[in-house]
C-alpha cells in the first residue's frame, strides 16, 4: 500500500514521498524495513534515526525527519487505525448454534449468534444480537445480555447477571460467583446468602480469569466502558464508576467505590467500603485503606500520596545509618542510650 | 408479610406494630421502604433515624427506637434466617444426567445427583448423594467425594483427590494441579513427581478460580468448615486447619501450617515452612516471613505484630524530615556529617 | 524391593545391609517404617535419629548413620528416581479421540493423541505426536503445537498461539489472551488491537489458572524450560528468557524482559519495561520498579538489594522510638521542635 493511500485512508497530512511502498504497521523499537511505524514517546525519537520504518505518525507540529510522515492530531488514534487497515478483524463468522451447545427452551437467543460447541445457555436466560459464545461457554439461568456480546473459552455467567452491550468477557473470567460472606459462630461458620447479583454496563470487558462476585443486596456494578484486566478480584457489592482501567491481579475488598476513569495499577488492593474518588490512580503493589480523593495519586501500603511514598521509602535505606549516627550524636551530647524500646 | 408473623417464625421478640407489613429484607444502607432491616454495626445507627425500613432486627438490649423492632440474641443470624424466609433458596433440580456428561462405566454416582451437560467424570470416581455437579465440570479418575457436593460450571478435580461432605466449590477452582516443584540441574530442571494429593475436609468451600496444589507425599489438607476467596493459591503440602476463613488472592507457599480458626485477609501471604497459630490473623497484603503466635495479629511485610507495624508506617513518611533534623543535631553539636554509608 | 536392588536401580553406592526390604519413598519428616528417605536439608540430620525408615540417600560424602543408605552425587536427583521407581507414571491412555470432541476438519492431530471428552480443537491447528488435550480443553484457530502436548482441563489457547514441544499446560491457564492496552480518549476508551502472539518454547510448564497475554505486536515469549506456577500474569510483549522459575501469583508488566535461569518469588511483580539479568532472585512479593542486574537478589517495594533491604526493615518498628530519641536530643542540645513538616 502506497503511503499516500494510507494517508487518504487515515485522514492525514502527508510530509514526503506518497509513492514509498508499506508493507505493515510496526513498533518504533524494532520496525522492519518498509513498515509504519510512530513515536509514542519522544525518549524513543533516537531510534528513529537508526530505523528501517519506510514513513513514521508524527504529530502536527513536530519537526521534520528523514523519513516520510504521516501528520494527525491525534498520531496514537491514527497509529491504532493503520493498525486496523493492516490487520482488518476476521470477519464474525457466519451466525450458527453448534449442534453440541444446550440452550434451554426458555432462552431466547437474539438474531446473528454465533455459538461455539459444547455452550451451555441456561433456562429464561436472554442474550441480544450477534452474541459470539465460544467453546465452552456456560450461562446459568435467567441472565440477561445485549448486544454484541462476546464469550471466550470457559467463560461462566452466574444467574440472573445482567450484562449491557458490547461486553467482552475473556477465557476463565467468572461472573457472579457468591460473595465470601460468613457468619463465624460458636458451632461453626455460616454461609450469608447473597441475593444481590452483578451488573456489567455497556462496553465493559472483563480479562482472563478474573472473578466478579455476586453482591449481598443489590449489584456489585461495573460501570460502563470500564476495562478489567486478568486476575481481579471484585469482591460483593463493588460499585465501579464508569471508564476505569484496572490492571492485572487487583482486589477490591467488599463495597469499595470507586468514582470515574479511576486507574488501578498492578496487584494494588482496596479494603472494604472505601471510596476512590474520580480520575484517581493508585499505583501497582499499592494498598488502599482509606479513601482517596479525586484525583488523589496514591502509592504504597498503607497507600498514600504518590510523591510522599516516593520520598519516604527512598529514605528507607538509610534508616540502619540513622540510628547509628543518631548514637553518636546522643554519645557527643552526653545522654545515654535508651533501652531499645523494641526489642 | 406481617411482622408479628416474620417474629413467630424467626422466633425473635416483637416490640411495636405486629401487623406492619414487611416485603423483603434489606441493609440499612438503603432500606426501601416495606423492608425489614438490621443493624451490624451501632455505627450505623444514625442511618435508621432516615430510614424508610419498615422495622429493624436489634439486639434484645438495645434501646426502643421510632421503628418496630425484633429482638433477637443474635440479630445478625436472626437477619440470615430472615432472608433465607424471604429469598428461600431454589429447590434443587430434579435428580438427572444431561446426555452429553460422560460419566466413566467404573465412576459411581450416588442417588440424587444433577449432572449438568457437559461434565466430565473420570474412571473408578465415586460421588456421594445429591451432588450438583454444574456444567463443564471435569473430574478426573479416582476421585472420592461425599454427599451433597455441588461443583459450579468449569471446576477441575485431578485425580485421587479426596473431598468430604458439604463441599462447595466455585466457578474455575482446581484441585489437585502439580504442585510447583523442580530441581535446577546444570543441563536444565528436572520435575519433582507429585505423589501426594489434596484433601478437602467436610464443610469446605473454594472461590471462583482458586487453585489448591496436589502434595509431593502425603496431601494437601483444607481443614473442616475452612473458607477459601477467589483466587487463592494453595501450594502443596500446606496443612490449613478447621474453620479458617481465606480472603481473595491469598498465597501460602508450600508446607504452610494453619491452625483453627485463622484469618487472612486479601493478598497476603505466607512463604513456605512456616506455621500460623489457632486464631491469628494476618491483614491484607501482610507477609509472612516467621511462626505466628496463636491469635497472634500480624500485618506488613516482613508481617510483624499489627500495632508495631501501624506505628512505624505512621512514621514512614516523616523520615525525610527526620534525616534533616538529624544533621541540623550534628551541625548543632560540632559533628560532620558522615559520608552516606548508602549512596 | 530390598536395598540393594534399589541401589543397582538408582546407581548408588550401598553402605550397610542391602537386604533391608524398602516399601515406599518418604520425606524424612515423617518417613513411615520401611521407607527410603533422603536429608534434602542438613538441618534436618537430626530428625534421621528418631526416624523409623529403612534407609536414607546421602551424599558421598557425609559420615555414616545408624541405618543403611544409598550414596549419590547428587541425593536429590537420585531421591527422584526412587520416586519414580516405586510410583510409575501411569502409562499414556491409548490413542484415541473421544467421540464428542470437536475437532475441526482442517484442524491436524499427530499420531499417538489422546483427546478427551469435549475437547475442542478450531480451524488450521497443528498438534503434534503424543497430545494428551484432557476434558473440555479449547485450542482455538490457527494454533501450532509440537509433540508431547500435554493440556489439563478446562486449558484455553487462544488463536495463532505458537507450542513447542514438550510443553504442559495446567487446568484453567490461558494462553494468548488479549492484552490489556487502551487508549483514554475525551469520549471513550479506545481499545488497543493485538495481533501479536504468543510463543510458549519447548519444555515450558504453565500454572493452573495463569493467564499469558498476547503480545500487540510480535510475541509474548516464554523461554526454553521456563515453568511458571498458578495464577500468575505475564502481561503483553513479555520476553522470558529459558529456565525462569515464576512462583505463584507473580504479575509481570507489559514488556518486562526476564533473562536465563531468573527465579521470581510468590507474589512478586514487575512493573513495565524493565530488565531482569540472568541469574537474579527476587524475593517474595518484592514489587521491581528498576533494572535488576544479573545475579541481583531483590527484595522490597520498590525492590532493592535484599540484604539492604532486610537491615532497612528491620530497623522500621524502631522508628517511633528514634523519632523520639531524635525529639529529646533536639531538647538537650537547645533546638526548638521544628513543626512537623508531614502533620
Amino acid at each position: 500500500m502506497k503511503l499516500g493511500e494510507i494517508a487518504r485512508a487515515l485522514g492525514c497530512e502527508l510530509r514526503g514521498d506518497g509513492d514509498v511502498e508499506v508493507v505493515d504497521v510496526a513498533p518504533v523499537e524494532d520496525a522492519p524495513p518498509g513498515t509504519l511505524t510512530f513515536l509514542a514517546d519522544r525518549r524513543l525519537a533516537a531510534k528513529l534515526a537508526t530505523s528501517r520504518a519506510a514513513a513514521v505518525l508524527l504529530p502536527l507540529d513536530a519537526p521534520d525527519l528523514p523519513l516520510p510522515s504521516l501528520r494527525a492530531a491525534h498520531p496514537y488514534l491514527a497509529f491504532i487505525a493503520a493498525i486496523e487497515l493492516f490487520h482488518p478483524s476476521p470477519p464474525r463468522p457466519a451466525p450458527a448454534v453448534h449442534p453440541t451447545a444446550v440452550i434451554a427452551a426458555t432462552a431466547e437467543l437474539g438474531p446473528g449468534a454465533w455459538i461455539g460447541p459444547h455452550v451451555v445457555v441456561g433456562e429464561r436466560a436472554r442474550i441480544g444480537r450477534d452474541a459470539t459464545l465460544h467453546a465452552n461457554v456456560t450461562v446459568y439461568a435467567g441472565v440477561s445480555i445485549g448486544d454484541a456480546f462476546v464469550a471466550h473459552a470457559g467463560v461462566v455467567v452466574r444467574e440472573g447477571a445482567r450484562i449491557g452491550d458490547r461486553v467482552v468477557l475473556h477465557a476463565g473470567a467468572v461472573i457472579g460467583s457468591d460473595g465470601f460472606g460468613y457468619l463465624p459462630l460458636p458451632d461453626g461458620i455460616r454461609k450469608i446468602p447473597h441475593i444481590g447479583t452483578v451488573v456489567l454496563e455497556d462496553d465493559v470487558e472483563i480479562g482472563a480469569n478474573a472473578t466478579i462476585d455476586r453482591a449481598a443486596f443489590g449489584a456489585t456494578v461495573i460501570g460502563r466502558g470500564t476495562k478489567i484486566d486478568n486476575l481481579v478480584m471484585v469482591a460483593h457489592g463493588c460499585q465501579i464508576g464508569p471508564e476505569c482501567l484496572i490492571a492485572a491481579q487487583v482486589g477490591l475488598a467488599g463495597s469499595t467505590t470507586l468514582g470515574t476513569r479511576v486507574m488501578l495499577g498492578g496487584q494494588a488492593g482496596v479494603s472494604g467500603h472505601h471510596t476512590i474518588g474520580d480520575g484517581a490512580q493508585i499505583a501497582a503493589k499499592g494498598g488502599v485503606r482509606s479513601d482517596v480523593p479525586a484525583r488523589g495519586v496514591y502509592a504504597g501500603y498503607p497507600a498514600i500520596d504518590a510523591r510522599r511514598w516516593r520520598r519516604a521509602v527512598s529514605s528507607l535505606p538509610r534508616l540502619p545509618e540513622l540510628l547509628r549516627r543518631l548514637r553518636r550524636v546522643e554519645r557527643a551530647v552526653g545522654l545515654d542510650a535508651p533501652r531499645s524500646e523494641e526489642e
